[in-house]
């Protein structure tokens, strides 16, 4: 997801506003104490245990300030790392670090945030069939980050965005008239690679939605037992997702009902950071 | 901070991005289903007891996608919102109102999020002369809302960024050869309206501070013993910060200790989200 | 797909360009001719039969200039028109007409030429379960016009862009060492609202996509036999896109063979204009 | 035109956004099945006789989504390719191959289409002093590339937009009120460099521009038999330009009339692709 | 140049950035001592005699802040305003008008500065048929805010860019071989409505570039004699201009030798601003 | 100011955006002339004696048209150099050399020009404490380089803009109420690193300010007298600033009132330019 060209095409933007919103004249303090270029080095330290997601990120902000500056570091996104660790080390013009400083870190911490919270949740459902899943709920100009840390997290992506996914919610059922009619002009109108997913409430709308040949059904806001004869009408004709109230305690229960996906707003918008630091900067030779 | 020109000038963008992120062709889902304009309300309400933020870029969001949109609210900014409020009712293009709800949405939970959270930890301080301040540890591309927010919250605002403000750390200190030479520097470098910050770690770095005449020291990760000896030392000479391993119990401390100002990242970068939803969309006559 | 909301986050920006793109500093000839602002009025005209696709496009161009100038017509897109039709009225300000036709026909013409060709192609397919699809073969910057226009003109939109379908390709296929190893690693990472497409240039390849329970399986380059036995092999077990060499003349052989989809790139890459044109600019009073 | 700095200044940016549109989270196919750096390398097959028109464009889509590909090719703008003719080869990242082939191709199948038209109508005016211009009907946002192409066919270029050119319509005289007070007006406003083209469509209307001293004189839908009496009266006091219907028929008899330029819409509006491919892509040593 | 068609496609963005450089977050003064709206009126009053250039620049800064400013002004670009006179009144939100009065400010005085000195300076030409011109010498970012003010001073444009005049100078000679081959080169490639300009520095280059038929021919840094004779040997076969150590003084003697046009670099480089102000903001009723 | 990193982030947008002023399609004359790569170079030449400023710029409006430009030169900004100094050489690909020329003289003449007029004033305050300061009177799109310059030149900068500095007007206390209002509600919402400047007409306002506990007063159009008086009044309990009516001829009194500062607009919106050029282009050996 955060190749080079994903990286070119698509991230080197965000980044760069970040460095602005930071940066709107000039670092006026590293400008004033290091008139000239002069080579240093510092460490990354990890200050929480968690799961590391965002490394490519945090080099990146540096390197669109100096493509010089090196990072170094054996970690990959997804590993474990225990506080205290030396992730890694940042290394280029020292006022090149102390101003980059600051950014790379918002994105490491908050995508690491994001993975090791992810990741404590899709533990709850390690011997199911059962998939977690994150929701549009990202924070503003940050999807392209978070959608990644879940993954890294152990979590999957339900659609991207409007554009790229059918979601049929109930008001769009009030407007077509019928969950059936619904369906049949998302079927007619929307690019012929897109799944076809009805958000029911009821029994009664899940088989409605079962007729109009939905592709996938999303049990909103259900109770464990209604849940459990939710799968058992729909047997395999279409995926089932679960949604609404979803707590790390009650995927406990949930893991056990057979759905193929439940869903969490909290990865995205209620993750805390994780601790991350840039310590011990100090100059080197060149 | 967002008035109408500063929306204009800073904001706009921001939420325009955030909608181009959400839908990068069209909003399939609703295109298909409402070929035409039709005309519907809906009641934002909150999910949760806290401190509403943003309603200014909530209504903001919508009128982006169409001037014409609607938002009613008797509420303001800072006002305490308890769980099931209708807190406002948004009126429009069904089309518009389903295409722009998440974004909106979005950021209010976020903002409002911000402003609960730190409404709990200033309220710790309410008494004493010290007041909360926030960091530049903010999530990428989303400064303004949430420094916004914190004010709304009932805190302060630190430095906006780099550019306008002078904080020397142990770094600079280093790289300038001592701290009576780091503020010199920046005296003579800064554009005169700065004020200069200095960033000590022990009792001799204050007073070496105290003699270089900074204008604030941030005593940074000290104990309470010796913060107390510090602002003692300092005795008005400076403005004093209070930084590092700040949380809520420990603010029943700070309070009577008398630094002026007691600053925590953790405002911005791990307040869980308030709760808030757009409910009961129905048509209207036009 | 090109409605108010949609026009704003992601068409207007596209115009945008197109006219800075003609205007780089002024239109030296208009204002060195009328100094002053005049009301004015043209007539558009067909002067080609077909179907019209782009009436908004067209509309908005103008109202980009000043958003004062009307356009009145009673077409709509998808409407047959006639050689020598008058088409509709533009007014406004005459500098602004006159600035903004070229831009404004350039886009209703070729957008118009997509639809009628595409219409001729659909016509062909009628009576048939198989639809007529686009591809990504789009001019460069004109994706959301010329998707649109196919749509206008009868045809279905294949998937929009690489990030919101799969299509594995024998590239794919053999990176990743065979059809059923590519169609897990697709499932695995993609979104989960995501169809996977699996191109297959041979009956054996045909089955090996069966087998890994492939939701699109693309046929391309076959012959009409082979696309026969294809057909019957597939059985229902999965949609059927015929691709490669997709002529008119053809088409009439593959409505009876059973295919659900039959894409062409020349609905976008080759279509001819459809000739419109500005004329009978006078003045008006005001 | 499309040297190194022009490519920075002014064509990046196009096709960077054609990117964009192609790419608007991630290849997710792509991804999926090489989550990993594979170097490999691809022929650029043509697939159609033509003139081969887009050659740095097509290296440069790579170039942007990662500068180490690799484009090599003996062949240059210009050159005439024929069907089954291995173009060129590129090679690098396995995933930049496949991500950036679409708009890749995209750029120079329609580039090669129109200097392959151009050319066609070019070579039934060789032997006489009439050249071939191109008009401003091209494509939105296609500008520099269809202009660039029609060079490289083999014809020239009209005014590149309504800022550099100055070409006074019958609209413009009517608002002036004679052609000489348009010519007028136009000389004292427009940049002393430029020249003053007018459209005239009778040989009064003729006469009156000569009067004026018009430097170029565009004879508008005139019949061969007026059109020949037109240059007759011009007689060298200024350049003219035949516009209007036409078509590759009519340029056999226009080349035997005089004019110096003739103008074609269709150049850029209508000519066809030229067919070319990207195959054989397979894994190399890196 | 600056009708309403050319603001919002060339200029709206050049006066956004610079709004934009101005509040990078807000104006805290204005939104710290005035939190809501409160409408007010201001004066424009200048302190200089002068030409004044910008009024709608001026306005529209004030309106791309807050569409509802009004600007109200008895006089237009290109009158002549005394020291104290009162030259309009603005109206809006006291926060609007506080927050974009310097930028709006800086633009009007620049542009009026240089229409003052331009005017100085074309005085001196009075009676002759010698036309002064400006140059490429603008300040970055400011060409058309610039080159407009010259013509309202009673300047004419030189060309407007790179892209649209030819411009023959000794290196381009030196790379072609000859003036010869230069005129032919560029008459061969540039578009066929441009005139081809050659700079000589001798009564010798100035025949050849007679012979090759240049259509403009630039004088550059003669003196007096020289020119007189350059003026004799051109005889009407092209136009003249004279380049190089114009100033004021020696504009006397340049108006009688009989060049078509001078031109001068300082009119955009080295004009002082005309001292404008706004004055007596005050509160007034809604 | 203008380091590597403040240059990515901050610089090269405008650069690239005055390039792009100048080349909105191509650069005709050089492209026409030479259509391929040739090496050349050329002499960046004084031709009026004066202080340097903008080297890095001047090199790095090159290096955006070809990375492999390269600028030689043993000068640095705040040099003064003399009329015929060969400041420099430009070497590499001629057509960039020519396209870039006039756009990085543009800057570097500009540049230098305020370098050298602040020079001039700020030798009148040798020997005084009194510093020189620049004002927000820049010339839109080109703050960073003018303030930057007035710092090469021995100046030194006010704030940066209306977001990093609070300055208190007439207006402000109009609306506030009374100056300590004024300053009550600043200290309140500003951030806290801000200092308070308020501006006064008279020693009452003045004294006013002084109980507010302004930390800096602006003497705003007071005679010499008076502002003797106002110095006195102050005796270091804020910082002062004399602003209105600044020439060089008056500071030599100024500087023996001993104001800590003195404010002149002058510095950025009236210095002549400094004249550079570039000569003696040829062409040399790869």
């Amino acid at each position: 997801m955060l190749n080079g060209a994903t990286m070119k095409i698509n991230v080197d933007q965000y980044i760069l506003n970040a460095l602005k919103e930071d940066i709107t004249s000039e670092d006026v303090t590293t400008n004033a104490i290091m008139p000239a270029k002069k080579m240093g080095e510092a460490q990354l330290i990890c200050k929480e245990d968690g799961i590391v997601a965002g490394l490519e990120v945090f080099k990146r902000t540096f390197e669109l300030l100096d493509p010089d500056t090196v990072f170094e570091t054996d970690l990959q996104d997804g590993d474990f790392v225990k506080n205290g660790t030396v992730m890694g080390v940042v290394r280029g013009d020292i006022r090149v670090l102390l101003s980059g400083e600051r950014v790379a870190l918002n994105y490491l911490q908050r995508m690491s945030g994001i993975a090791t919270f992810t990741n404590s949740l899709a533990k709850e459902l390690e011997g199911s069939k059962t998939k977690l899943l994150d929701t549009r709920k990202t924070t503003p100009n940050m999807r392209p980050f978070e959608k990644y840390a879940v993954k890294v997290g152990g979590g999957y992506n339900h659609r991207y965005n409007l554009s790229d996914g059918v979601l049929i919610k109930d008001n769009h059922i009030g407007a077509a008239g019928s969950i059936k009619k619904a369906v049949e002009l998302a079927r007619e109108y929307a690019p012929f690679v897109r799944k076809i997913e009805v958000e029911v409430e009821s029994l009664d709308m899940l088989k409605e939605a079962l007729e109009a040949k939905a592709d996938i059904i999303m049990l909103d806001n259900m109770d464990d037992e209604t849940m459990k004869q939710a799968v058992q009408i729909v047997n395999g004709q279409a995926e089932t997702e679960c949604s609404g109230n979803v707590t790390k305690e009650r995927l406990k229960t949930i893991k056990d009902i057979g759905v193929d996906y439940v869903s969490s707003g909290a990865l995205t918008h209620s993750a805390p950071i994780l601790d991350v630091s840039l310590k011990n900067l100090h100059p080197i030779e060149a």
